[in-house]
């Protein structure tokens, strides 16, 4: 069966089904990362660019291991010191790598819209690694993934998603794969840090941490980007950690078996208390686990299409 | 039969019929780079060591992509924060290296002849992928490469190479290359970017880029450097574009069938127009891939001999 | 059998049998870095990271040698823009890669006791590759392998470390396994580079270097770190090398047949004389080349546990 999408650049023309066949195909690859021998022929003779504009350490190396240990080729580019930095448009910068004849590229960059760009100009097919504030969507595939391994089903489930939602191409991701899947979503932070248009969002927007928590299945606590502060859109630290940071006690007031999320890196004690991170609810390490699977997965499915599964 | 050189340290030594063996071997070497299983095992078990000391998006990745499809080890090592520049000697940095026993080392550096003085201290074979403004042999054989597909005979054929001349590796090199085959070159610039001892160059000098576009069959443009300005060796920006940057009326003037080269990165606007560089004319990325075809070819010939062809 | 240290974080813990096992075993492995195909499929499919936190040349190339040539997948992460710096905990940041289920991280850390702290929060084997003075046991490894090629018995033989004591993680390793294996060590440097605990040290304190070199069997060099000389621990280096810089006359005092080493990087003429490092007495380059291979020993150990030797 083939797989209808060349490119993977948001969760939007995913379908609710195609996003489900993506969790059992990664479940499957799950398991060879137990192995004592880690590594499958699949994508053997495949040329996989990393082309990262951004430092990243969990998604870059992610990626590269599960293209690895499917057996392809992965490639790294920082572009610290490279030609996009002597001034090469970006466009002439993809044109390059593509004449090298990769399989298949995955893009994280500081703008906006630059994946969308790059799978415009190439002929191979683009994985978007997480572009400015806009989209990020294997991190809200691995989300679902992992919150599939607890939940029979999606369907009337309810997430929150906790903290500066305006500037998270987390939360953008999150709330289309989320909202698609039949869960009800709902953001909670400081006005300063929700996006002017949230009215058009399908969402439920709180200003109260504990009036978002009632009754909720999963929490996703985003990661709050300490420049925030300089920028005058949070008062101090402190005061946004007592009003917003998530705490044990929070939880008594969610649903039974709340399980909650970060994407990471954390900043303890800010966004989320320690001792919630380190908890049995928290998936936060699973969510890596999952990382790997799912992009085994998706690295998979744009390059060889769809398989038959059970 | 054996290949008589042991290190591609620059054009000079190669002969005309060793240059087209290359080519020919790129050849077959570039088919595989469009298959769907793009590996083979001709180097499994080879070490080759890329020692970068200048930043490279597209030669270093062309050597590794290129190293990789023939299965050998490729350890890529930046000089930013390694021990050359903890104040140790070029010469006991590439002993160190020497002394893990690498099959090839290919080496970025930015002062001239540092991959000769890496050459004389090292047992295994030295590729030059660019040392200051002295030499880049592994550019001006994709170049040539890149017109053998279009030009049946390189016998009376005319080369413009247009730009800083003075302090291009690129040009020095191509101008070894082309004139070996049989090309006759021209250089075109402003005085100020042309080499002190052009007199003694085997090529005809021209100050106006109408006059030495006339009858061409190719032009190679170079990038210019933009600091440059700042050294004040041009006018302004502007000017040179208006008096140096190649646009398509002046290619009315070349031969039928001209071509236009760049070894990139291009800053488009300045020393070519951005029409003309994505016009049919145009094989920027024509050597983009013609690089991974020519290293590999390269790779294999320093590593294993010559190979019998057709 | 199996080898009953789950880490390589210090000498310490190491017995006297399993170093000299160690040193057979890096012995079988070092044939295989001479062979034409430097491969073999021991460790295919095991996920081997190396966490560097300080820049480093000749161990990371080492490592991701001898990774590679036993056919294990080497993943390489810079810390320079990673999770770690921006304000994640190393507790978390490492947690994060265990969750990638590694089988094995090898770390190098600017913080005495990192490695330590890791090995304490993952599941994995961690091995350390020097962590700020403390520890660097790969190192003295390597020092006693280069030897033992020289020496059919240690016991009873001497060994002169000499420099800056006090700030060197190598010393410390190597005082460690030197006497461990029946040597004599001494140490010689200036009062304010030696430690202030010198006295509990098992060493012999030298404060003249002749007098030191008197009957001794090897002398490792350690490198002087320049920027000793702004903390105002040394007069000018000029006097440093007249007074503690090791010279071909200073080995006419010492045992016949005395080798010298040294971890490198070098400053040639101030700890060493540049014509001491070239002369046949020096087995600096040995060293390096003994590096991989007692990697190699040590990835295929604290992988797979000890094998059969003859």
């Amino acid at each position: 069966m083939s797989w209808p999408h060349k490119h993977l650049l948001d969760i939007e023309p995913l379908s609710k089904e195609e996003i489900f066949y993506l969790f059992e195909l990664a479940h499957r690859f799950e398991e060879i990362n137990t192995r004592p021998v880690k590594k499958v022929p699949t994508l053997k003779g495949k040329s996989i660019i990393l082309y990262f504009s951004e430092p990243s350490t969990r998604t870059k190396t992610s990626f590269d291991i599960a293209g690895k240990r499917l057996s392809a080729d992965v490639f790294s580019l920082a572009t610290k010191g490279s030609s996009e930095e002597k001034g090469e448009s970006l466009k002439d910068t993809v044109l390059t790598l593509e004449a090298m004849n990769p399989d298949l590229i995955v893009v994280r960059h500081r703008h906006s819209g630059a994946p969308h760009f790059i799978a415009s100009k190439v002929r191979c097919p683009v994985i978007n690694a997480g572009d400015g504030w806009h989209s990020h969507p294997t991190q809200a595939l691995l989300d679902g993934y992992t919150l599939s391994k607890y939940w029979d089903d999606f369907t009337g489930k309810t997430l929150l998603i906790l903290g500066d939602i305006a500037h998270s191409r987390v939360a953008r991701s999150d709330v289309a794969l989320f909202t698609k899947l039949g869960v009800k979503v709902r953001v909670c932070g400081p006005p300063t840090l929700l996006p002017r248009n949230i009215d058009s969002w399908p969402v439920e927007v709180y200003y109260s941490l504990e009036e978002a928590c009632r009754g909720v299945d999963a929490i996703q606590c985003l990661r709050l980007q300490l420049e925030r502060q300089e920028a005058g859109l949070l008062p101090s630290l402190r005061e946004y950690s007592m009003r917003f940071g998530l705490t044990p006690s929070h939880l008594s007031l969610a649903a039974k078996g709340v399980r909650v999320l970060h994407p990471g890196p954390m900043n303890r004690g800010v966004e989320i208390s320690s001792s919630l991170a380190d908890s049995s609810v928290s998936l936060i390490l699973d969510q890596v686990n999952a990382g790997v699977a799912i992009r085994m997965a998706l690295l998979h499915t744009y390059l060889m299409g769809r398989v038959k599964t059970s």
